[in-house]
């Protein structure tokens, strides 16, 4: 059995020194910019979408450099929507991973900048060399993780969670705001891995499965933490979704059936996995993991 | 000699028509956020950029979908940018080509995203087959727009606009600011057609000189037409960075000493074009039109 602790720990180890990497400190009279992305994105994070980028890569023999890089874009773009969606305009969050927001620790057009920045290095991280020696394979991860991103995907989700607070969501509108808003990355983060070790077609529709059951899954044991968890623990603020009046999965489902769904949504999540045998006990364990976090 | 104002109607035309198709219209409950996103980009703007793209990459026999195809996706970078700075945290503008900024007629959480899709959308264009066969030109292309719009390139420079409120810059300083808020853009404009056609080295820093002079024209006719100028021509409000105390080239240099040094700097930009000939007469013209125009 994979130490899955220990396994995310290591790995975050490598991705926080690739991202570190990315975000020279600089002497320039902008340099508070830099300062505002590293502080978003240098924190002690599990680092979850990094670790599938990796897991999946290690499927297919990649360099790990190579795999790390798209990690740490992966991060970038993560790391860059959470401070535009903290920001007061938006979910207007004060706390994040423990420690003040970023425009509440900086300023508010420090917060625009730094995530319009961290967004756009992601996409120079990936398209430049070091990311893989065939200029297709970056050409083809920009294309992706644009699409994940985007309109057509996270930020399409941002827009449906924005819209929710007028309208209460059915149970398929919220599946659907969940799959574009944190659902489109994790599928990108699992078939990365697929895209830099030009994998089959097979290989990758089976990580493109394994990723939605396992984003959904996430994002269910999210709405269960915001009522359950230890707002000391997840370093952030709870009972939001509650408090704004928002449909979420604990509200639609109850949550002794949420919970229920959870788990069986990680379990069909692994079964998606059995062509990797062994090399994807890694995978497996992730989503194991992701159900039974407690932050 | 080029009738600049029909060569640039003109390219204007074909952009708006290759933007128009690169946000189509939704049915999805979030079509709020493609509708900001068009009513940011598919406006009756000059698409100077764009011009510079397509301009550029004629001296090369460059496949003229590829070279449209990267004229939009430079606008949609400079439309974000647009939509990010007018935004009430940043420079608070309500008015922008004479009609209501996107988050005074949608509202600042839909303005973010907006942006951010705006972005995320330029670089999928870039990356996608359709922006030319090579997929090393499509990376290089990537890397090259992302370098000229992130930390180290306009929103670096926003930054500094930003700071420059709580500090008087001195002549050195505001061209800096300037370099890296507006000229970095138009560097990559004016260098992506050789980057297209997979230029020589010398053609491309020629365009790369070219760049760096017509740029900061641009910004010192901008500067004399936010004292000079007349607001309904221009479609905003005027007079701003004079209200907020800010440094420009006008206040530095005097009205008359920026007049003329911005004619020098369009004379300049234009021997950079010599190795073109004939060519590059488009190019040309369009530097002596930015000294000489009104809004």
């Amino acid at each position: 059995m994979v130490e899955i602790r220990s396994a995310l720990a290591e790995n975050a180890c490598a991705v926080n020194e690739v991202l570190e990497g990315l975000l020279p400190l600089s002497d320039d009279p902008e340099a508070r910019l830099i300062e505002a992305m590293r502080y978003a994105v240098l924190s002690d994070g599990k680092r979850i979408r990094p670790f599938l980028v990796t897991a999946s890569a290690s499927l297919f023999d990649v360099t790990p450099s190579y795999a790390l890089r798209v990690a740490a874009a992966v991060e970038l773009v993560h790391c860059y929507s959470l401070v535009h969606d903290d920001l007061p305009a938006m979910d207007d969050d004060e706390l994040r991973r423990g420690l003040p927001t970023v425009h509440v620790k900086f300023d508010e057009a420090t917060a625009v900048l730094a995530g319009d920045a961290l967004l756009t290095r992601a996409f120079e991280v990936l398209a430049e060399p070091a990311t893989h020696s065939d200029p297709r394979v970056r050409s083809d991860l920009v294309v992706e993780l644009a699409r994940a991103a985007g309109a057509d995907g996270m930020v399409g989700g941002q827009m449906l969670d924005l819209l929710a607070e007028h309208h209460r969501l059915s149970e398929h509108e919220v599946t659907r705001l969940q799959r574009l808003k944190t659902g489109a990355l994790i599928g990108f983060a699992c078939t990365s891995g697929a895209i830099l070790g030009k994998s089959s077609e097979a290989a990758r529709s089976a990580l493109h499965a394994y990723a939605h059951d396992l984003g959904l899954a996430f994002q269910i044991v999210d709405d269960l933490l915001d009522v359950e968890g230890d707002p000391a623990e997840l370093g952030k603020n709870i009972r939001k979704d509650e408090a704004a009046g928002k449909a979420t999965f604990v509200t639609l489902l109850g949550r002794e059936r949420a919970r229920h769904q959870s788990a069986m949504l990680a379990e069909q999540a692994v079964r998606h996995l059995d062509m990797f045998a062994e090399a994807a006990e890694p995978l497996r364990a992730l989503a194991r993991f992701v159900v039974d976090r407690r932050n």
